[in-house]
């Protein structure tokens, strides 16, 4: 058996590292902070993009793909996303490589490109170029269309799934024909997004507006959903932006409205990542390794037989064909490891370390009884129960385990969010972790001071905060209502 | 309504371009070579992913994701692969840009890469140099990945979806314990490409080996698929490849094998891209535009309403949404086209150029009469037929479609295979198109001259071909078998 994993209460950051490593989920590759996605970590990623797929176009998107690169002065167009995009990217200056007199190969000076190529940070620039030619009516609006693909940001501290040089996303671009429309959309699609996250990932979410500094580089407002890993630091776990007609403006992209007049389009852009990859295996997963939720384990059930001997295998598994049948014919996926380099003993904790939400094990004892044993990975508890009708209780039990996952991530984030009324008792609080509920002043002045002090940014403004008075935790300036405050990821 | 399309026996090369543009497939970007893939060409490009990736998954692969980035002494380690590939690739060599004091943005010139990166041109280097962690025992092996990804290669003279700077690709890269089993793994890979070729595109496709000028760069053997398009040409359709333990030897992977002993892994690697989505355009479709196989097509039914008031078309609805649900519940994608934007001339037109299978039109006399009119996209044939059963009978006839569009390309490419003897007989029949068999000695001399003076290339040495003995159409050296010469994309 290979050697426990480190503890999260002693040391968070290595237990995740661990994790992602020995549940075979993803790697550092050999360039700079580029990852590999290994098969299991990819297996529960097309689970997360099939779903979110269909949810978009459930909601009326299409699909469709841009190309990888932007040119410079596309960049350029739009001046705050220029500022935001341009510090961190991956830049083409060469189109070949030519032999190196002194072995192997070098860049071939004479293949400089005229304009410098970006590897795409984001699409905002390349699509709103395209779109110029797309609209040209009221008719071809709303424009409502979706790409998934990779993206490159050169971040200096990588961290696998969580922040990454490279990276796997979707990214929502729509057109409009009127401001309200698109605040609607930005909103539609932050509420898929609110509901995927709780319904798939079983995370809880604050929905919320981000501050103006923290907004998209571009974006007239960003909304997000805010979620609390086990450490108490929030994640940022997806984002929703209202544009306005900035990007239309930039590349020139205007439509004749139904009454007949010149209009610059508005926009929306929307997007989630591998990033909630970091999400799910940060909220749910203890010292065992693991806890997938039912709904994106592409493992939902393993088999493991007790056996000492060949012949007790061929018992176990002529009993456990016809539930492996019966269970795939209800949807659910499952694994018979029937495999024999490993004990079983091996198995069950391979099996917890990857996350497989239900396990059951059969051996002779239990065809003479007529049972087998089920065990639950978030609970970690068993029992014994009938093989007769066992597909039922599975089938009942994926459901529980999943509200069951959402609830305890639910009350971990009630317990750990507190409202703070005084500079003091936020000081304290933050060192706890968690959220922390405070008015504060609606300047950036404030909002940098106290990310200087104690590395709190604010999350959110959350969009269901009930209007109070207060004063401001750290001007002491009146506010009417509480932000929230937190360290994040 | 919008004008004809270029005949394809008058202007072969702008009927292509203008069904690509037209039926809203692709269109070219700003970025020179890369192409926007539009959302109903996208549609499309899902279905072939979804067909494929089923077919993967069901012969035992599993899908990863590796770094778009190759670092340059990656690429260097595999010779001939180096050699293949460095010429025409994207070429990173700073990670930031800056404010220019001249306005806009310019590259930091401090921020330039110790090591150029490459944009993957094809991931052998990459993968490879990361199996060399996964792979230590034959317990390892085989290990079976498939990626999807994008992929960027500077050709110099680009074309939509045939040959594009970046594409979108699966590349599948496996690793065996013996050399038998890579190429069995080969072989199975180039009959799961024939198989989604002629059963999915219904596209009738040749299985052979490349012939050595033809191969992979750093293969031993590669395999393809060859197609013929409706101007005679031939386009490359899939590629299979046996490495044999050339990349295994340039990364060092090794593995200890069940005799104990220290052995290198044995490779292969195989794919198809977008380039499909140019052979299903080019080989079914005709002057009416895009002829879509049922099984690939986004829309399989559209429905078109014929009525000349507000009343009308209510009646119609109501007729029609019965219908839509059967074929819906029937796993049938239809599309009930209610808009009153257009007239019902304007829409057959547009989605005959779109490629829809079958057109059902409803009016107010075939409402009397108890029938509805069913127009074949691919014969362009139609008849009334009663409402009654009319689910059953679009059910097969899509069926009878799918199976039709195939046997004409089998048909066409028949009548269009030539075996020829002489010189000058292969002189004469190149410039008539389509494949010739023909005898080769089997030296790259010969093979170049006859490029030189025909534009032939050799493009397989067909799998079934039967040994028979001739000269060389070229050189008239002796011969055993025929293989197939060809202008081709």
């Amino acid at each position: 058996m290979s050697k426990a994993l480190p503890k999260r209460s002693e040391n968070y950051s290595e237990w995740y590292n661990e994790i992602v490593k020995r549940a075979d989920l993803a790697e550092n590759s050999a360039v700079r902070g580029c990852m590999v996605i290994k098969p299991y970590g990819y297996a529960i990623w097309e689970k997360m993009q099939k779903a979110l797929d269909d949810m978009f176009k459930a909601t009326g998107h299409q699909n469709a793909y841009f190309p990888l690169f932007v040119p410079k002065s596309f960049l350029e167009k739009e001046e705050e996303h220029a500022e935001g995009f341009a510090k961190e990217c991956a830049v083409v200056t060469h189109y070949r490589l030519k032999a190196d007199p002194n072995g192997g190969l070098m860049v071939d000076p004479n293949a400089k490109l005229e304009e410098e190529l970006i590897i795409r940070p984001t699409s905002e620039a390349v699509i709103w170029n395209t779109y110029r030619n797309w609209i040209q009516s009221w008719r071809d609006l709303p424009l409502l269309i979706n790409q998934w693909c990779n993206i490159v940001r050169w971040e200096m501290r990588t961290r696998l799934f969580l922040r990454t040089a490279e990276f796997l996303w979707q990214e929502g671009h729509t057109a409009h024909a009127t401001e309200q429309e698109a605040i609607e959309e930005t909103e539609r699609m932050l509420g898929v997004y609110a509901t995927f996250a709780e319904e798939w990932i079983a995370l809880p979410v604050l929905k919320g507006l981000k501050s103006p500094n923290e907004r998209f580089a571009g974006a007239i407002e960003t909304y997000c959903i805010e979620a609390m890993m086990q450490d108490g630091k929030a994640l940022q776990s997806g984002t929703s932006h209202f544009l306005g007609q900035n990007f239309a403006k930039a590349f020139d992209v205007k439509f004749v409205n139904k009454e007949n007049e010149q209009e610059y389009a508005w926009a929306t852009s929307w997007g989630v990542s591998t990033r909630l990859m970091g999400a799910l295996i940060m909220a749910h997963s203890d010292d065992q390794g693991l806890v997938l939720p039912p709904k994106l384990a592409p493992i939902q059930v393993v088999i493991i037989p007790i056996y000492r001997n060949p012949e007790d295998l061929a018992t176990v598994s002529a009993a456990v064909d016809p539930i492996v049948a019966e269970l795939k014919a209800q949807g659910i996926s499952v694994k018979y490891d029937d495999s024999d380099n490993q004990r079983s003993g091996w198995k069950f904790a391979e099996y917890e370390l990857k996350g497989v939400p239900v396990r059951l094990a059969l051996g002779m004892r239990d065809l003479e009884a007529g049972t087998i044993e089920v065990a639950r990975r978030d609970t970690l508890s068993k029992e014994s129960r009938p093989i007769e009708g066992i597909t039922d209780h599975i089938k009942s039990l994926l459901d529980e385990i999943q509200a069951n996952i959402f609830q305890k991530a639910l009350a971990f984030r009630e317990e750990n969010t507190h409202s703070v009324d005084s500079w003091e008792d936020f000081k304290v609080q933050i060192e706890k972790g968690g959220f922390l509920l405070a008015h504060w002043d609606g300047t950036a002045e404030t909002e940098e001071a106290i990310k200087q002090e104690t590395k709190a940014t604010i999350r959110c403004i959350p969009l269901d905060a009930p209007e109070e008075n207060g004063k401001c935790v750290f001007s002491g300036a009146l506010s009417n209502r509480r932000v929230v405050f937190a360290r994040a990821y």
